[in-house]
C-alpha cells in the first residue's frame, strides 16, 4: 500500500489545491493532508485558523470526488528545520511519497530519505493564495476559485470582514 | 446543527472510547475527536505517538458503524490552563458541547460558557488505557478489549515491543 | 534609596504574606512585589490566575497601610534556572536586598550578587497556601487567614467552587 | 463597576500616551494597563525591558493625576494570535472595555465579544514613539515629548546611550 | 572511520563515565560525548551549570589518556521525544553507533535505525551520581569517585555549597 | 588565568574567523568558541547545522596552529535578550573578556559587567559568510576563503547543493 503526503498553508484552500489532492489520489492508497503553520491566524498572510482551515479542506474533500481513504491534520511550526521531518513524522500515520513545490520542505523530506514528487501542476496564475485574499480584500470576486463548501466556511467564520479589519492600517504608536 | 467535542489521550483506543464516540453521535450532527497531549510519545503511560494515534482512531470509527461526519485532531499541550480551551478552538471547527469525565477539561469549558456533558458510560473496569497497557507489557490478552483496527495499528507499529523496551529498569548512572 | 523585591505564588495571598510585605516595608523605600509561577492556574495546588492574584495583592495592600511605593508584577517560569534572576530583572524596575525563604530563590540571588534576607517571620502553623487551599476544600473556616479583600477576590472569581471542581477523581480512561 | 483596559509596547511611554490614559479614567472605575512584547527589549525599535517600562508608567501614572485605581502589567507575546485574548484575560483582573487602535488588538478583542473603542485622540505627528527613538538617535529634543518621570527613568537606565549603541552598525560576519 | 556517540546528564562526571569513555575510545575513531538535560541547573538531582559539566569533561578527557579526537556538546531537552534524535543529529557531527544504557535512548536511537551498544561495565555501586551528590550533601568523602579535574571544577565554582543551599527544607508559604 | 569568549555564527567558518581565533588564542590562556544561532539551518543565510558547524571549528582550530586550550559550544536563541548573558554564562566555562563586533553582543555583555573588545582585525572584503554563501551559489570560486578542513566538512555534508536547493524559487501558493 502507498500512502502519499502533502503539505500547504491552506490559506485558503481552493481549486488549484483541490485539483492537486485528486490527482495525488489517483497515484496512491492514501493520502495525508498537512495543515502547515497550524498556529498561525488572523494575520493578513494567514487570515484562517487550522480548524477553520480544517473544515474548509474536509468538507472539500468529501464532496468533491476523492475517493480514496485521507487524513488531515494541522502541524505547527517548530522553528527548528533540522527537526521538522521528524515533527511531521510523529504526527501522521506512515507514508511513502512526499508531494511539495516548496524547496525547503523538498530538501527536509529529501535529507531524510523520502521519495519527494513536484505536485502536479495546474493553472496557477489565479490560483493562489495571495490572489485570493487580494480579491477579498478589494472587493473583486473570488468565489469562483474555491470549491463551494470553503466559500461556505469562508462565510461562516466571517472570514472576509476579519481580513479587511486586520488590513486597516494602524495610527502611529 | 449541533457538533459536539470529545478528548482524550487515547493511549490507545478502546472499545470504551468507541462506545462513547458512538453513543455521542446519536445525539449530535458532527462529533470532533481530539486527541490530547499530541506531543507525547515513547513514554510508559503515553507509548504512541499523536499520528499513530490518529491512525487508529479514524480506521476504528470508520469502520465500526460511526456514520455522523467526524473531525480527528492532535492538540498539543500548552502548559498554560487558561489559554487551554482557545488553544483548542483554533485547532477545531467550532463546536457546541463538550463530552467529558476529566475535572479540568469539565472546569476549563464550564467557565468558557460551554455546555459540557459526562461522557457515556461504558464497563470501565477493563477498558482503561492503563489496564492495557499493563496487560501489554505483562504478556496478557488485550485485543479483546480495543477495536480490531488499533489492533493491527498496534502491530504495524511494533508497539507492545516499544512498550516492553521503555520498561527495562535503567542502571544507576 | 533602597528597593526591596520579594517572590512568592501567592495562592492565595493571606495574613502571612500582607505582614511580610508590611515589615519589608518599613526597612526600604520602595517594594516589588512578583507573582511567581504566573502562567500557571487551574490546578489543585494553584488555582488562581496571575491576574487574579494581582487583584488580590493589590486592593489588599493599598487598603491594609502599606504606604511604601509597590509594584507587583507577574513572573512565568522559564525551565532554565541559571538564566532566572536575570528575567525576574528584566521584569523589574532595579531593586537591591531580595526577601525569601526559599531556598532555590536565595541561592539562584546569592549566586548573582544579591544581599538576600530571610522573609520576616509570622506565626506559620495555619499562615500556608496549602492549609488555607485545604481548609476551602473541605468547607472548614478560611476567611480569617487572608486579607478582606482577598477574601472578596476569591469570591468574586468563584474560587471555592473552582478548586472542588478540580479535585473531583477523575474515572480511569 | 467598569473597568477598562489599553495596551502598548510603550516604547517608551509619552505624553500622548498618557493623555490617553487619562481620559479613559474618566469613562471607567478602573483601569488596567498593560506593557505588550514584555519580553522584547534591547532591539533599535523596543530598547526597554518590561521592568523599565514599568517604573516609566507607574511613577508617571501616579504624578500626573490619574485619580482612578489603576493595575500595570507586563504581557508577553505567545505566537499564537487565536489564545491572545485568553493570555490576556489570564494576567488581568476582570475587564469590561478595551482601548485600542491596532486592528489586529480590535478584532481579537471584538471576536472575543468585547466592546472595543478606539483610544481617545491625541496630537498624533511628534507624539509617536518611533519618532521619540529617532530623536534620541539623532540627539534631537525629546524631553518635552514625554513625563518628566519618564525622562528620569531612561536617564537611571542609561536608555539614550543604549540605543546609540544598537545603532552602529555591524561589519559583515 | 566510525564516530561512536555516548550521551549522560554527568551530574557529575565521574570515573565510571571515564572509564566508559575510554573504552569507546579503544573501539571507534571519533567520539561524541553529548552532555543531556542540558538546560537544567541549580537542582538537587541536577546542580551543575552545562558549561560546568563541559569544563569537567574536557579537562578530564584531556588529562587522564583519551586519545582519540572527541566532541563534547550540551544537548537541551526538548519534550517531545519522537524529534529528538534529529534534534541530537542537528547538533552533533555525523555518527554511526550510539553508546547507552538508557531505556528511553536506545529505543529511540534503534526506531531510527542506529546500532546500539549498551555502555561497556564499570563497577556500579559507587560510581553514581546519585551516590556522589548524597557523599556531597552529607559530607562523606567523595573525590576518589571522580577524575581529580572534576573535584577541582567543583570546588572551583562552590558545588558542594550549592547543593547544599538547595537542600535545604523550605517552609510552608 | 584568562578566558576569551567569542561569538557568531559561523555559517561557514571562514579564514577570517580563524585569524580572530589565532589572534585571540594570543592574548589569553583558554578560549570559548560559541556558535551562535544554534537551532537554525537549512536556511539561505544559516545552511548549516550546529553540528556540521562544530566539526568544521573543531578541525579547523587543531589543525591551524590553535595552541591555547579551547571550547567549541552551540548555544541556541532565547528571543529574550536582556536573559541572553545568562543563557551563555550557563552554557559556557567561567570567562574573562568578550570579544565581538556585533553591536547587541556588546552592549549586552557590557551591560552585565564583562570587559569586551572589537574582534581583531582582518581582511573583511571577501571573508564574510555572506560572500561566501553567494560564491557557492553562483558556482565562483570559495574554497581559498575557508581552512581546508572546512571545505572538506562542506563537501561531507553536502554543503553546496543544500544552498542551491533551498535557492529554488518557489511557485505561488
Amino acid at each position: 500500500m502507498s500512502v502519499g503526503l502533502t503539505i500547504g498553508r491552506y490559506q485558503p484552500f481552493h481549486n488549484g489545491h483541490l485539483s492537486v489532492v485528486k490527482e495525488i489520489s489517483e497515484r496512491v492508497d492514501e493520502i495525508v493532508v498537512c495543515i502547515g503553520s497550524a498556529q498561525v491566524s488572523h494575520e493578513l498572510d494567514d487570515p484562517f485558523t487550522a480548524g477553520e482551515r480544517m473544515a474548509m479542506i474536509q468538507r472539500a474533500l468529501l464532496e468533491n470526488g476523492v475517493e480514496k481513504f485521507f487524513y488531515i491534520m494541522p502541524v505547527e511550526d517548530i522553528q527548528r528545520n533540522a527537526a521538522w521531518v521528524s515533527h511531521v513524522e510523529s504526527l501522521t500515520p506512515p507514508f511513502d511519497e512526499v508531494y511539495s513545490h516548496n524547496p525547503l520542505v523538498i530538501r527536509l523530506f529529501r535529507e531524510a530519505g523520502y521519495e519527494v514528487h513536484g505536485a502536479p501542476l495546474y493553472r496557477r496564475e489565479e490560483h493562489s493564495g495571495t490572489e485570493i485574499r487580494r480579491r477579498m480584500l478589494e472587493g473583486e470576486k473570488w468565489r469562483h476559485l474555491v470549491p463551494k463548501e470553503v466559500a461556505e466556511t469562508v462565510e461562516e467564520v466571517d472570514g472576509v470582514d476579519r481580513l479587511r479589519d486586520l488590513a486597516v492600517e494602524d495610527a502611529p504608536t
